[in-house]
């Protein structure tokens, strides 16, 4: 089982926009244990598109297509592919009944090109667009290769391929090895260490592969299991682990595709009642405002400082001047001061400080990338951390809040009396 | 003139990284004024990839190859292209001096397949690695089509395009016409309701065409002239912005590809020396993290407020109990209370406040994306205006601060006493 992914767009030719659609839809193949070997960008002209879809029909078994379905002269998608299957475009009535009330609704006038929208090659199921107008289309053939039809804008194409697509592709292809996936997310240790680390249970990949890969400050690695069974496939993930959390565990902080470490320390956070503020000055709000991204934050967070001047420092969270002049800005004792003082201003179990130098140019005869983070955690004696973040001033300051939240994730880990 | 992006590697087919690099160079394609009608992606399969190559020299003048140059056993994009051009790799003896001396230097030993990295096919010019090992190469032919091979990892392939091959693309396809294009950047107005003002200059693109493109939050017009010199270029562009700007200049707030926002109100604001502080609620510190952002701004930006709980608006930026008990929190009252409290707290000219609800559960009985922001502005009467945002919770956080800085932009423009 092979398929081809096409999106279809000017705009991606132009570099105007990313082809993340050929991403999620890569993703999902994989998921679903379908091969794929090439994928093709082409614009929004007939010929060219004609001339990529039966290049992609004859090395293929499934043709995916993203993309020119809506309303406009340049969308010509299926009209191009029901040419080349030789089939004429009919209604789906459904969709168009909800194009025609969405007109009425907004009381504007529907032009003729709208119905265009409603339509799919005949012969095959269409897919409800529940973020758009446009409708897809999954086109099974006996004798050529089979075809998907969906819309380009993201929105609508991922909400479309997850919810109407994937499960027909499922039943249509079912009689595939089926491979069951488990994510596994590290903070703290890089993909060259990790690899390393791990190496002989990657290069011995017989029953579970490993596929290790590096995201903005932090690293993934998909283990891959092919069963016949999701209980096979979990005992197999478990095996394996098992043997990675020997190695590498101390790094480890949560799984799936979606995670972060924001969500995973907040949540234990809330489940264990543990309220925090913070006290930031490189990163300006940043730390605070990504915890703030967790819904259900307020049940633990009243709010905080941003103490970007030393002023604000001392007026906000009662630096002393004493402590910035003796030991100046980014230092152990103001990082420990700001914690300190953060905490006591609001009452909170728990407050980060971070204090350092996002750059571009040095503070205190400091390089950029210097950056002491101060965590007071109840009643224990507060703490400082120092680090160097390379990067650029944005870089800096979003490792500075991943570094905060692993402080956080370790101190919560290590404290006895909380309920585990 | 006509080229085709291949991007090699089998983690693009499996969805693990998005194909950013056809992105970069695309742009670059447009601007050079060469044209562009395919993208491809494939594995590091050298049968597949010599079929690619192939195709694509067939209908391309230009083939431009990124991925696969690096010193693991997957790496084969060199090696087919010279057995496709039937010349053999040579070595590039700088490439190679600088893959010695850093395993000297490291004091590691260098592993045979390290030497790989830099060789190129003979006859081609070696491309210089700023950021990485593997050199890269242009291959200029009199009989079949040009190649161009860049690295893999984005932070290599987009510094090596830049700095070593398009000038080298420039120099070799330099008799084409020329295009030159200014980015205008628009906030405030949707991409449809912009088309729809503009739709006649955008129809009679006759001297000057231009490009809307719907980015997060906000819309670009790009405006693209070819013209022989730089000068007749600018006054076509000029010609067409006046048109532009007595339209919807109201919502023209900048210009250039990298700029933003809060790029353009904080420079302004620094120019001014106009000192800002902010509450923030619902944001969480999201407006005062995207205002760090700029580099310079500890000038005129002290520190502010994260009030998430009523207690904190209370006890850090004085908001009377009363006014939260009449009005509740998501109120005019409340976000005028917050700016003013901010602005007193820290004596700043300006200040911002932002409170409402991010969702994705109502509050105060008013649905998610519910905002009013206050405005603080030197000693003019404080303000608040009311907005409803769609999206999920961090669309509606980010929604609120691009709402913020434009209040910021619009006040800053109308105060007469500044000099401009």
């Amino acid at each position: 089982m092979q398929a081809e992914i096409i999106a279809v767009g000017t705009e991606i030719l132009l570099g105007q926009i990313t082809n993340t659609n050929s991403t999620h839809i890569a993703q999902g193949l994989a998921e679903l244990g379908i091969d794929s070997y090439y994928q093709t960008v082409v614009g929004d002209n007939p010929a060219r598109l004609a001339a990529v879809i039966e290049v992609a029909a004859q090395r293929n078994d499934l043709v995916i297509l993203s993309g020119g379905l809506g309303p406009t002269k340049d969308d010509l998608t299926k009209q191009t592919l029901a040419k080349y299957l030789n089939v004429p475009l009919v209604e789906d009535v459904a969709a168009m009944q909800v194009i025609t009330d969405r007109f009425n609704q907004t009381q504007q006038v529907m032009t003729e090109n709208n119905r265009l929208q409603a339509l799919y090659p005949a012969g095959a199921t269409p897919l409800t667009n529940h973020n758009g107008l446009a409708v897809g289309a999954f086109y099974q053939s006996p004798d050529s290769a089979d075809f998907l039809l969906l819309p380009g804008p993201p929105r609508e194409m991922t909400m479309m391929f997850d919810t109407e697509a994937k499960p027909k592709l499922q039943a249509a292809y079912g009689e595939q090895a089926q491979i069951y996936s488990r994510v596994l997310r590290f903070f703290g240790i890089g993909e060259s260490k990790l690899v390393t680390e791990l190496q002989h249970l990657i290069n011995d990949q017989a029953a579970v592969t490993i596929a290790p890969y590096a995201k903005i400050n932090e690293v993934t690695l998909r283990l891959s299991a092919q069963a016949d069974t999701q209980t096979a496939a979990k005992a197999l993930l478990d095996t394996t682990e098992a043997k990675i959390r020997d190695l590498v565990g101390d790094y480890l902080y949560g799984y799936g595709d979606d995670n972060t470490l924001v969500k995973v320390v907040i949540d234990e956070m809330i489940a264990q009642k543990l309220s925090i503020t913070a006290a930031e000055s490189l990163t300006a709000g940043l730390f605070q405002s990504t915890i703030g991204s967790v819904p259900g934050v307020s049940a633990i967070f009243p709010g905080g400082f941003v103490t970007y001047a030393n002023a604000a420092k001392h007026q906000l969270v009662n630096v002393p001047q004493a402590t910035i002049d003796a030991d100046g800005v980014v230092s152990a004792a103001t990082a420990k001061a700001m914690a300190q003082g953060a905490q006591q201003q609001l009452q909170t179990d728990t407050a980060l400080s971070f204090t350092g130098v996002a750059g571009p140019d040095a503070l205190e005869g400091q390089p950029a990338g210097t950056v002491w983070i101060g965590l007071a955690y109840r009643d224990q004696p507060v703490k400082a951390q120092l680090y160097h973040f390379a990067g650029d001033r944005q870089r800096i300051r979003e490792r500075s809040v991943m570094a905060g939240l692993d402080l956080l994730r370790r101190q919560i880990a290590a404290d006895e009396t909380l309920k585990k």
